[in-house]
């Protein structure tokens, strides 16, 4: 993807396209639905006129359209419900179908492959550079992969085959090659004319990689360096040794934290043998982190995959469906904790009104706790040394909090019910499952960690499941001991 | 903050580093417990030799501190206990101090600055650029504000005013001036002249901005297209102009996204006049972008700010509060709606065993909802057009999850207390109430962002106060009409 900025526009405002495309469409939506309705007597002047009005928004589309940059079309075809993202989609560009499939999120690039002839597909990805063809590939049918990869020359090949083999949260999967290198024994005029013969130099290239005769990378030489120092100087005596050098390997998440620490644009990928074999760029970096954190944010409420928002019913329910089959199974499980105690509520149903609240705080309470622990355990920051610290921390808050707020429900069931035992159980109960709480809060994701899952991900169902059962047998159970 | 690079060392993985500093600071700890108890009875030879391996450690400690990078400095005081931290930080050079306070959290800035006199707290400063300086200004004494301000020369009090002027979501807030200019009627090799002067250039420095006269901004010179063209050509010919233009009044967020889109290093800003008044970088917008998913990640369990992994207890407790009461509010509520039933209940205690999953379900239904709605609203994506779609497919998923899954849990009501209508009323109670999920799920983010609010923030306090005093209601209420 070299020289976009040349080639397209930028725009300030993206909405304000989208509400152009968007007005164009219901226009024409408008004319069509005219047109169908007066199929039977018409007169061909009106018909001219229809056409000719028709015509001129389809220009007018097709206009605004070829003028925008690629990000900005695939912006506006998520934003687009599916029968007009697929009659926008028609209208795109051939040359640039290809970079709007890399820029669509998953989701909606599945609707636009779905229509697409293994001959357009062909052609689209025949604009590509072999990094973003390796991110594609997945989702392309079988046949199209095996005749992009024939037409490759063959290093571009092997880097397809390279590209394609890490896992998707490598740095493997987040390199390009459009790397420039030189040689560390030649003067800055040789670097000048030899990048001079590039006519262009490729995107985020801040700084050309020093390799040696056997192309081990010994060095970097950012390209402002080039510009403030003389002709005649060597690159050997400017270059910088010190840098970060990533494996293909590497969890891309280390990557991106060290490109947030030392706020780097690019970043040499070495191989075993300390040949330079690809690059590491910044805009990369900041999708991936987008990416992840959006991620995280869908995981929390348990979507299995970012959805297309205009995704069928079914196709979304399904991405939804674990998520709440797990929290009926684990519901299913707590109703059956509080069968257990049936005797006593009939008792005194005063228990059944207030049994919610003793679950429900110390749930909130304890996925605060895990918030906190989440983000400082991806970053590394939680050692063997400092957890025992951290949940006697959290264990004296989730003390705290359950003399107060646990004081005030106490305060509310004996208001209530006018009944001092019922206040002390209320608010025994509700201190016992705040440091449950806290417990749990910590230790789950800190094992889901040692075990190698992501923390942030299904946590949150094993802690509700936790304080909720907890909750009601601790609260029904003292109940049970002390009130009847 | 010029020039990192050749200052400090990078490290390929940080967390060897923490794990050294804590030995260090462990068999530190060790000795002086040894020291203490030892303290009547020893001969001066064991004195000597304590003192010498103390001495050792020190040095050890204070070696490696010295060869960090700023960034690694912050993420190692992050995650240390305060008295060891602020141990290390005492041992930190001066001349980075004010590099590591910009890279710490902001909980654990200002654990560092209380610790901090005035005079070294103006001497940190004095290493930052102004922007840096703003970025710090909240955390600061005044005092130490007004004598920094005096110290800078003029125009750079002007940068600084400026700069703190701008509220924290503007790009104002994100801009810094270390940009470089030239005018579009010179030649390159004037350009290279002007840029050799320099000695080096600002970090990030990917284009040159070129003003005119008036010094209104009228477009950039990559720097790589300064190295790839012969000396002669003229600035105005090579120059881009439709590139995007920020102004500090503008969202940040609005500026990352364009960052995302558009794949940008650097890109001006620009006053109400046109005149060029500084740049936005992509470090910082990675910075940007890292903040506002970690923020929304705590917003979402309720903690109103980052937590100092190593916070005390009670300003913990302080920053969880408000949530906490907030739910304890809506529970007290929901538990006066069971109260409202409790004759009901009482005649049929499965009720209250079975009460809990009609309100959960359906809970965690409206928050997947939510999920996938807040992100398309931060982008822009979702219009007048389309809501009106998405409600009508969130229905129909709220519907066909009512039917399954509430069909499911009928079956358990049913085949628990082998009653009919019970597993009806069950069925109807879960359809109803994932319908309720639904429209609130989409429908509380939608107006918040309406009423100009971040819709991540407390949206599924009110959604889950919704559907679980709804679920309540309809359960409890269907029950009273049909089976008592």
């Amino acid at each position: 993807m070299t020289n976009i900025k040349q080639d397209h526009h930028y725009t300030e405002n993206v909405q304000d396209h989208l509400k152009q495309v968007e007005s164009l469409l219901d226009k024409h939506a408008l004319l069509e639905t005219i047109t169908h309705r007066q199929e039977l007597p018409r007169d061909d002047r009106h018909e001219l006129l229809d056409t000719l009005v028709h015509k001129q928004h389809v220009a007018e589309l097709r206009g605004l359209l070829d003028d925008m940059h690629p990000a900005d079309v695939a912006y506006i075809l998520e934003a687009l419900p599916i029968e007009q993202r697929l009659y926008v989609w028609n209208m795109v560009k051939a040359e640039i179908d290809g970079e709007v499939l890399i820029e669509v999120s998953d989701a909606v690039r599945d609707s636009l492959i779905e229509v697409m002839s293994q001959v357009e597909l062909r052609e689209a990805t025949s604009h590509l550079d072999t990094d973003e063809i390796a991110d594609l590939a997945p989702d392309l049918p079988q046949q199209v992969i095996r005749d992009v990869f024939k037409s490759l020359p063959i290093d571009e090949r092997e880097q397809l085959r390279a590209a394609m083999s890490y896992s998707e949260d490598s740095v493997g999967a987040l390199m390009d090659f459009s790397m420039v290198h030189v040689r560390e024994d030649v003067t800055l005029e040789v670097v000048s004319r030899y990048l001079r013969r590039l006519d262009e130099l490729p995107d985020h290239t801040d700084q050309v990689f020093v390799v040696d005769r056997n192309e081990k990378f010994v060095g970097v030489l950012p390209i402002n360096l080039i510009v403030v120092n003389e002709p005649d100087v060597i690159v050997g005596s400017l270059m910088l040794t010190d840098i970060i050098q990533l494996h293909p390997e590497d969890k891309a998440d280390q990557a991106a934290q060290a490109f947030e620490r030392y706020d780097l644009v690019s970043a040499p990928v070495v191989d075993e043998e300390g040949k330079l074999f690809g690059r590491v760029t910044v805009n990369v970096v900041l999708d991936f982190i987008r990416e992840e954190s959006d991620t995280e944010l869908l995981n929390q409420a348990g979507l299995r995959e970012e959805e297309d928002i205009f995704a069928s019913v079914w196709k979304s329910a399904k991405n939804r469906w674990m998520w709440l089959a797990l929290n009926l199974f684990t519901a299913f499980f707590a109703s059956r904790v509080i069968g257990h105690f049936e005797g006593t509520i009939e008792k005194f149903v005063a228990l059944a009104t207030l049994m919610p609240i003793v679950a429900g705080i110390a749930g909130n309470s304890a996925n605060q706790t895990t918030a906190i622990i989440v983000r400082s355990l991806a970053t590394g920051q939680i050692t063997q040394d400092n957890a025992r610290r951290m949940l006697l921390k959290e264990l004296a808050i989730g003390g705290f909090n359950g003399i107060v707020w646990g004081g005030v429900a106490g305060l509310f069931a004996y208001y209530l019910y006018n009944s001092v035992p019922l206040g002390l159980v209320m608010t025994s109960a509700m201190l016992l499952n705040l440091m449950v709480g806290a417990t749990v809060g910590l230790a789950i994701p800190f094992y889901m960690q040692k075990l190698g899952r992501d923390p942030a991900i299904g946590s949150s169902v094993l802690i509700t499941a936790i304080t909720d059962s907890g909750g009601f047998f601790i609260f029904l159970g003292l109940a049970t001991i002390f009130l009847i």
